[in-house]
């Protein structure tokens, strides 16, 4: 009898006993059984305790860069054994290319994550959102908001479409947040996680409990989660609208987040008419999204909303692009490109929902709901009733006000097209789909783009722009990247997914945090204005990573600024802006008392100041942020600059790492002349500083 | 017979029939009838379409500044006739201090989100969120987020104790992101609703639609909800779980956030011993919270967790401050400090609960449940059943596993004190309250902030730090503040209100966008690289805002760096860095292939080559953001700057406005030197240029 899909827990590969009752699970092509699945006897509650106390302390220990280098060497040890999981893919029904789309866009997903991680975030443990709020005039009070990570588990929902992907593009951010996951996948392609999954485990690079897997389903989920614990849900709105109803949720504190999927319009814009590259490029990807994953995607399109004129002209484009494009069969044979559905189950579900759609009105222009020839994999053509088999399906609708067209969705190769007459009637029948995904525009007009953007971007997690100059690199209506957004609203499941650093945060709480400077400093690791500061000893710049501290600081000598500085400043700069040469017209000007150096010259003379010109620890000035002018400088005023050390980032994969600077100038009345943060790159040991 | 309290539906006020069954209102010292409330044949679906017709349509003419210059008109508006909302205050049971926190505070959220919504957000009707993502190598395939406004209409559902901040702090949001409100007040004190609405109404500052408000309760407000629309709920656990759990919220799409009342923490610091100003500042703070508003605060201190071996000298000090400083009374006689609850219904309420906690095992440490004594309006002392008095109620807990500690609510002057050993004991029993709006804990140690707050703050809204440094300025444990937070996970509700722009935006949709340089331009109303710019004509400098248009650029002449220009500026500057002054050093360095001329040699020099010198319409240079040196320029290199126009934001109440400039550095090669963004003042029109 084949074997019963191992599921990991606590660190350690778990089946149930042998009598356990057990789901079949087909290969979606022949029908053969490729595996079992049951969790019967399987002890929830003490997988979801491991991960609140095991994994949370082994994530804890780590910083998101820390945590970040991991996600990346996990993507590696991925690749190198990616064959394996391209192998087990093709029994899910998905062809080379859509197993590409799952696995390595689910690799891919790491990788973004891993680099996202490493630059858009400190190698810290709590990330400062925003800037300091000043709550008293004083600077004693400030206030701030930081993300800590929540404390419990990531509970991973997914769906069968995307066994990899869906996985990875949940567990990369909550790992990176440093919450460990529960993931859950769908029984029909759950061995290709179990594959994912092994593989990780033997890569050695998980921390303890950070990553646990349930092979199979878990009704008794929701009665274990508490305040703390997160819920990302991929799937079906009946199942959302289910999972969210549960106390656990409602009243218990539980996050749950949804991603559903939707009736994802595309829009062809009034300019682009047949013959022009829009037209074609729509097309084109209409084609592509009724065929890739055989429509098995919650991005797929399901309206196509079109000019009344070029209805005709699309169905006729489709059609001979699916005549000539698409071979329907078992993606192990030679030369197919599009697959079956991923059961049979599948199957019998998104023919019915044809049947729904042709009942509203629906009349189908392309394919056919009979059962299609298909090539086998043996290189043989035939009528199979053993593989999930559906050919493309576009149906037409004569009524726009149909509510099926809106509502119903057949989740396989399966498409509507109906027409519009104004731009505001394509937006209202994008709308009517209650919150989508994303909804794909075909113009070249950026007058039509703006006005559907207005009517519609408010129902939609993503909008895709299509036209002459993008449709070579487009990535495409139906594919989630991962530093946009995906999810939606209503129907779509109102959750947000990726979105870069977005979804990471999702994983932690926003917590605003009032107090003194000192104290803000100790709670954000980053220095604040008024905390603590050392001016003494050697100069900040001859310290490296190992010795500096923030709060170190150096505060420079006076230099006064005269006249004839300001005109070789302008000379040599060539900058003879008349604010710096012109007494009469500078005074002029609302907001200068007369002829004043250049804001150039200030913020060059502060480097001049703070500098420690012999080689040492900073290696490099590398940018600036943040410089706001605030009190102009005339010419017998005398600047100084404030250098303080206010973040330090050494990197987890160079011998450097980033400091910035807080720097604050004033002139001899201790106004404050200008406020910036120096950028620089120190090596993280004296030894290291010439390497 | 009192007449009915009206409401204002489809810009004009409406009052049921006299026939209607009403609800009384009685003055919370006296008992006396204030008003009467009724709601009866109110059109809700009516009122509800008109905010999302005429409301979204006359809110949507306006930009950010727009709407946030209106915000502060409102503020002066109201600010002018606050005499008269003080004197209806007093009836609801509210000192002149707890008004001051009620109006003044309401007040103050419309000024502060005036000055954020000018400070922080575009002029426009588009919000950008984060940076642009290439989605592409050549650049013709980007993305980005925006934010654009929900299509529907902002439900404000506010609780009784803070009429005016509970509803403006509500409406300021809704407003800045162009969604109509309409509010509805809690019963016992929404006449003082009533009263601000009137004088909002009277200032003729309200775009049509743009604020309706319903005085009473409208059972089947939900029932007309849909997607697009929005409910901010305050109030009590249970309400927010059964609204939460109606259809327009689990499946509608409706987005639903609540702010409720929870079982806040103030935890004293093992440091912060009695004679330390730490433990001075928390009785202090103690003390106020229970009787600011007699303790009707959702942010109100519920649970005072102390070391063991303080717990007696906080109780004793609690009872002597409340002893010599409290004084219980109708708001109205001179000399009270603490006012009766809000309806005698609350009071009773209150003492219900009290004697949970107590048969729980709380033993009444300081004041009594006893009818006390109060200060009636006349200045004479008596006992009195007609108004809603309790006194302040300190409850001492010996098991600090008691659940009714953490669990149960006495939303009256009440608190229980518990001791704790150790920090983490401490920190197991602020989250014990299963998610607060607010912990605060004085402490002046640094590592037992950090200690606390990490075990804590995934469990709060807000933390405040209370020290020697901050106890003088500090806003205090229970005051929401506009630019920080206000919500908390779990029990507290799980929403997030306030925090500046964060609140603007949950009235908003958040898109990803994807598509060329051009359509992302059109789209976002921001230049973005790659799309059409005009470098012919005029210099952009000499444009005003009337006539400067994104993608208005300049592309300099070239500049060849010379080994003496680099030590010019050096011995200019004193910036003598090894990088520029000393070949062999510079070479040793990793990121230098020799000596290279100074950031800020090239930033300086880039000025001199795009300044257009004389007078003209750009007025100043403020700032610069965002700089980035990229690849090092060495002697013989030479470099020319291209800037070009990017975001241009009139000033709604100045003759000029913010340009923000695309500044790009290349080489001879076409390599890339450095990027950032200018910014510059402009003048509206060439007349205004010297004005």
């Amino acid at each position: 009898m084949t074997e019963i899909l191992p599921s990991y827990i606590r660190d350690a590969w778990w089946t149930p006993g042998d009598d356990a009752t057990a789901v079949d699970v087909r290969d979606a092509s022949t029908g053969e059984v490729v595996t079992r699945v049951s969790t019967e006897g399987l002890d929830l509650a003490a997988a979801l305790e491991y991960a609140r106390t095991t994994g949370q302390a082994s994530l804890g220990d780590l910083t998101f860069h820390q945590r970040a280098v991991l996600l990346k060497q996990m993507a590696l040890a991925l690749t190198e054994r990616k064959d394996e999981l391209y192998a087990l893919s093709s029994r899910t029904g998905a062809t080379k290319a859509d197993s590409w789309v799952d696995i390595d866009g689910g690799i891919g997903v790491l990788f973004a994550y891993s680099g996202k991680g490493r630059r858009e975030m400190p190698n810290a443990k709590v990330f400062v959102d925003g800037d300091v709020e000043q709550l008293s005039k004083d600077g004693s009070f400030l206030g701030r908001h930081i993300y800590t990570r929540l404390p419990g588990v990531a509970v991973q929902i997914n769906a069968f479409n995307f066994p990899v992907w869906g996985s990875l593009e949940k567990f990369a951010p909550a790992f990176l947040a440093g919450v460990p996951t529960v993931v859950k996948p769908a029984t029909p392609t759950g061995y290709l996680s179990e594959a994912f999954v092994r593989i990780l485990v033997e890569s050695g690079l998980l921390p303890a409990g950070s990553l646990q897997l349930v092979s199979g389903s878990v009704p008794t989920l929701f009665d274990n989660l508490r305040l703390g614990d997160l819920v990302a849900f991929t799937g079906s709105a009946s199942t959302a609208e289910r999972l969210r109803s549960h106390d656990a949720v409602q009243t218990g504190g539980v996050r749950f987040t949804s991603e559903t999927d939707s009736i994802n319009a595309s829009v062809l814009g009034t300019d682009a008419v047949a013959g022009t590259p829009e037209f074609d490029a729509y097309v084109k990807q209409l084609v592509a999204e009724m065929t890739t994953k055989a429509g098995q995607k919650c991005t797929a399109i399901r309206r196509a909303i079109v000019p009344t004129a070029s209805v005709d002209a699309v169905i006729d484009a489709v059609r001979t692009r699916i005549e000539e494009r698409v071979v329907l069969g078992d993606p192990r044979a030679e030369g197919v490109t599009m697959g079956p559905l991923a059961s049979l189950d599948q199957r019998d579900e998104v023919l019915r929902q044809v049947r729904r759609l042709q009942e509203a009105g629906g009349e189908v222009v392309v394919g056919s709901t009979d059962a299609p020839e298909v090539r086998l994999a043996d290189g043989s053509t035939a009528a199979t009733d053993e593989g999930a088999f559906v050919s493309p399906v576009l149906l037409r609708f004569a009524d726009a006000d149909a509510a099926a067209l809106h509502e119903v969705e057949a989740f396989g190769p399966v498409a509507s097209i109906v027409g519009y007459s104004a731009v505001a009637e394509a937006a209202d029948l994008v709308s009517r789909g209650g919150g989508s995904l994303v909804t794909s525009v075909a113009t070249h007009d950026p007058e039509v783009a703006v006005a559907l953007a207005t009517g519609i971007a408010a129902y939609n997690g993503r909008m895709l722009f299509l036209d002459r100059d993008d449709a070579r690199t487009s990535t495409g209506h139906g594919s989630p990247l991962p530093n946009l957004v995906h999810g939606g609203p209503g129907r779509a499941g109102g959750g947000e997914e990726l979105g870069g650093i977005r979804a990471v945060l999702h994983h932690m709480q926003r917590t605003a945090v009032q107090g003194s400077p000192e104290m803000l400093t100790a709670l954000t690791g980053v220095w604040h204005a008024g905390a603590g500061a050392r001016a003494e000893g050697e100069h900040p710049f001859r310290k490296s990573l190992a010795e500096l501290r923030i709060g170190d600081q150096i505060v420079s000598a006076s230099r006064t600024v005269s006249l004839e500085d300001i005109e070789t400043f302008a000379n040599f700069t060539g900058d003879t802006f008349y604010a710096h040469m012109d007494e009469e017209a500078a005074a002029a000007n609302p907001f200068f008392p007369g002829r004043v150096a250049h804001g150039y010259l200030l913020v060059s003379w502060a480097a001049g100041l703070f500098v420690d010109a012999a080689p040492g620890p900073v290696l490099a000035n590398y940018g600036l942020e943040n410089l706001r002018f605030v009190t102009p400088v005339s010419p017998g005023d005398a600047i100084r600059v404030e250098l303080t050390a206010k973040q330090i980032s050494p990197r987890e994969t160079d011998e450097y790492g980033e400091v910035r600077w807080d720097a604050v100038l004033k002139n001899q009345d201790d106004e404050l002349v200008a406020t910036y943060d120096v950028l620089t790159l120190v090596a993280k040991t004296r030894e290291a500083q010439l390497a």
